[in-house]
């Protein structure tokens, strides 16, 4: 057994079950090992933020960590990207980033960089395996490290010499810290604060968005008159008919202002505070109202159920939670794909536990409106504004659940980034309906632009923000990677498209095009 | 004026005339400022990796820097891999990498992540803009260090406040140091080891391979009887009738020991001693035979040319350079595509004054020997080792060469990490020939398993490093991005399309499916 073969066993004794990824010559002894580890399933990306990005979608699914191979510091900034979106949602991942052997180092070749220095930029936890001895061992302090609570993005860098040197088949477990636990002191004050009567919400994010604790807060929230808001971009919300309703946070740092403006005491349960999400020349850049005090029920590496759970019982809220029955709009009978008749169509097909991926950014806004009432379903959002994450987090989630529907809601600009993730959705035959909103245009930084105060930008400016001349052609695209595509222009069509997608095994792509 | 407009004169008085990038909100500033200055052309990359790419060519054909623009952490880590092989070619480029506002960092934003750190992983110099007050110094300051011989990567980091903040309007002028001069005693040093009769080889690189320097060195060569070499993957080699042949060192360390066996002395011109790419079980790190003595001539960030020109007047090396007339191979009459009949076409083929963008690693290894009695052209390699060069170079070099044809050799695999660079060849109505060499595999992946001794790869493995199930369609691939494409088999089919796209403006894509 050499060091690439024991870390694929080490991998396997704690539970990794895939691996995506990358490869170059600093690698080929990890790929050779995947041979011998038939229960882990190796996926190919054409590149590197397709595998990150993959890697996400599976950890949010399946709270567990997939490894990526990246090859040296190169391929770890192809992947950066989207490691910083899996930072944001607290993914756990291992990346397993291949490097020159020890004693080549020193010769500086041509493919030689700070790699350590770049996973910085996004992995929380980095170690190079400097030895095959302490290999077992670090693999499983990786594994550690990606599920200690709230998720870990994890690097492993791995020197050539140490996969190839002769290894004993000892396998190391991970020791996994568990959540901590809520002191009984921040409950009864939380508690007490909620009995004041005084306007309260509690602001949940994390696995405070599983179906579980959304029970037991919008049970607090019904037996203390508190609301309860949801992060702006969540991970991963469990939502549809059946699960509480929660208020989403806007985008916009003044709308979430209006919208909390009552409220005087705010509970982060595994939340941070809201923020501006970028700085504005004359906007504010924390999105808490004057007046409104934080407080924290749960930080993000806390045990927020067990926290919400002892909360309820302080206050008595034993009833039932707010289940108020959502309306689904009418299917759209016609006409433009516009916000409304998109979040119409959706919600006039989604099937029953789909998984909606949305990057729909601009377009896509009413969407979560248009389905709030559809059956049990989860959505999971672009949490760290890196844009591209769209089809690799897709394809990560349909990895990790091959029995559910997959719907991407993506921007043409958005798809642009990671597009190689097609090619990986048809080579493993994934169930994902990827839908690219197709307005021509990064429409987004038109609207950022007059937020900006710069009124109407200039004709060059106009040029940097334009997806026309050429238009894109997504349904080529699709086809030249193997994925079956088409392009609808209304809404109806788009419904027809949509089922039939649904009612198809393996990825489809529809280009719809907006009407802006 | 404001702190970008501000930046955008700085750019314009130190002769930086392309900007390209991808932007996002915190770069709204600079886009708006883009048009305050009509002399910059402003180009849009749908990927980072496409305006570094782009960048690289740019700067190793025009011998000044771009400005790429990049959106905070994440956009930095898109075009890092670029970055990487432009650092490798000391290609002059000035990142542009946008920023939270100075006053919003602090509330660690969803985009906030530790750019500097990710910088260091490819920029050689990197400076964060903290006011207004310091901008334009730092502008030229950026610009005189990429510009510092042999050329550097550096990397400006613009928060958005600086961007929009008031600005004056002097603009600060780049101090930029020369390439030093050697010293006398190295030239008389070298001139008595050439005088000596012990075989010695001048191996060359960066600016050493532009035609004055070859001239001169093949000059030395004749009088001394010395041997002269090129790198195994120069930036940027001026080659073709009329100008002095140089031996160029193979890829693999074992036969590069085998060439220069019986070398002496080895004498290095802006070169490095060659080393290994990669370490391999039982192979070499060094490729420098046991026996031979390294001396450098110029460093890397010596005056070269000079540095020659003495070394020529101390040997008395007054004759002409060694012109030998290399035989241009017949054009293929037909047959499938493979590596001799590949170099036959382009041999053929390939316009005055080309530039030859070769990314093409298997397939294309005697392009260079089928080329080399071409009327006069440049020879652009992959110099870093990251693959995904290929497009966005061509991109570059043709924005800096509007009259030149530019020929992007690239393998499948390899084009497919930046492929987003197409569009942007289409939008800019560049004049580049893409040929895309499927083989539908990283083939040079088989090769290097191999050298590791792993012999065949297993069924896991083997589609790790496999591009069919699905094959890509390329042609579709150029249609979608607005590049008129076409797909070839035969040597004379190919050759017919490459002059069909010499004779046509705009950008053309050529799939050659190739048997293996």
């Amino acid at each position: 057994m050499n060091g690439a073969e024991l870390m694929m066993q080490t991998f396997l004794a704690n539970g990794v079950e895939l691996v995506v990824g990358n490869p170059g010559t600093s690698e080929m002894q990890f790929i050779a090992a995947l041979d011998s580890v038939p229960q882990i399933r190796a996926v190919l990306a054409l590149f590197e933020g397709v595998a990150t990005g993959a890697a996400d979608g599976y950890g949010r699914m399946a709270d567990k960590p997939a490894a990526t191979l990246l090859h040296l510091g190169p391929g770890l900034g192809n992947g950066l990207a989207n490691l910083h979106n899996a930072r944001r949602a607290h993914t756990p991942i291992v990346n397993v980033v291949g490097e020159h052997a020890t004693f080549h180092r020193k010769y500086d070749p041509p493919l030689y960089s700070d790699i350590e220095s770049i996973a910085r930029g996004a992995s929380e936890w980095t170690r190079t395996i400097e030895s095959v001895a302490t290999l077992s061992g670090d693999v499983a302090a990786a594994v550690a490290a990606s599920l200690e609570a709230p998720g870990k993005v994890t690097t492993l860098v791995l020197p050539a010499d140490v996969a190839w040197s002769d290894a004993t088949g000892e396998t190391k477990k991970a020791t996994v810290t568990k959540a901590s636990r809520v002191s009984q002191a921040v409950v009864d004050e939380i508690a007490k604060i909620l009995k004041s009567g005084e306007p309260a919400a509690l602001l949940l994010n994390g696995r405070a968005l599983r179906e579980p604790a959304l029970r037991v807060a919008s049970r607090i929230g019904r037996r203390a008159g508190a609301r309860v808001l949801c992060d702006t971009f969540p991970a991963r919300l469990e939502r549809g008919a059946g699960r509480p309703v929660v208020e989403r946070l806007p985008y916009i740092p003044q709308m979430i202002l209006s919208l909390i403006a009552d409220v005087k005491h705010l509970i982060l349960v595994s939340a941070r505070a809201p923020v501006s999400f970028f700085a504005f020349p004359h906007g504010p850049s924390t999105a808490v109202p004057e007046g409104c005090q934080v407080h924290t029920l749960a930080a993000e590496g806390d045990d927020a159920l067990a926290a919400l759970e002892r909360l309820a019982d302080a206050l008595g809220a034993s009833g039932e939670p707010n289940l108020e029955l959502v309306r689904i709009p009418p299917p759209p009978t016609g006409g433009a794909i516009e916000p409304d008749s998109l979040g119409a169509a959706l919600g006039a097909t989604l099937p029953e536990n789909a998984i909606v991926v949305d990057e729909s950014n601009t377009v896509g806004y009413l969407a979560p409106m248009g389905t709030a009432g559809c059956a049990p379903h989860d959505w999971l959002c672009l949490t760290g504004g890196s844009i591209g994450m769209g089809l690799p987090v897709a394809t990560g989630a349909a990895l990790a659940c091959p029995d559910r529907r997959v719907i991407a809601l993506d921007g043409d600009g958005s798809a642009m980034y990671t597009i190689q993730a097609l090619w990986t959705q048809a080579r493993e035959k994934l169930n994902i309906t990827n839908v690219i909103l197709a307005n021509r245009s990064y429409a987004i930084l038109n609207l950022e632009m007059m937020r900006m105060g710069l009124g109407q930008p200039g004709p060059v400016a106009k040029q940097m923000l334009d997806l026309t001349n050429p238009a894109l052609d997504f349904v080529s695209m699709g086809k030249s990677m193997g994925v079956p595509s088409c392009r609808v222009t209304t809404a109806d069509a788009l419904v027809d498209e949509l089922r039939r997608s649904y009612a198809t095994e393996g990825p489809t792509l529809i280009e719809a095009l907006i009407q802006l």
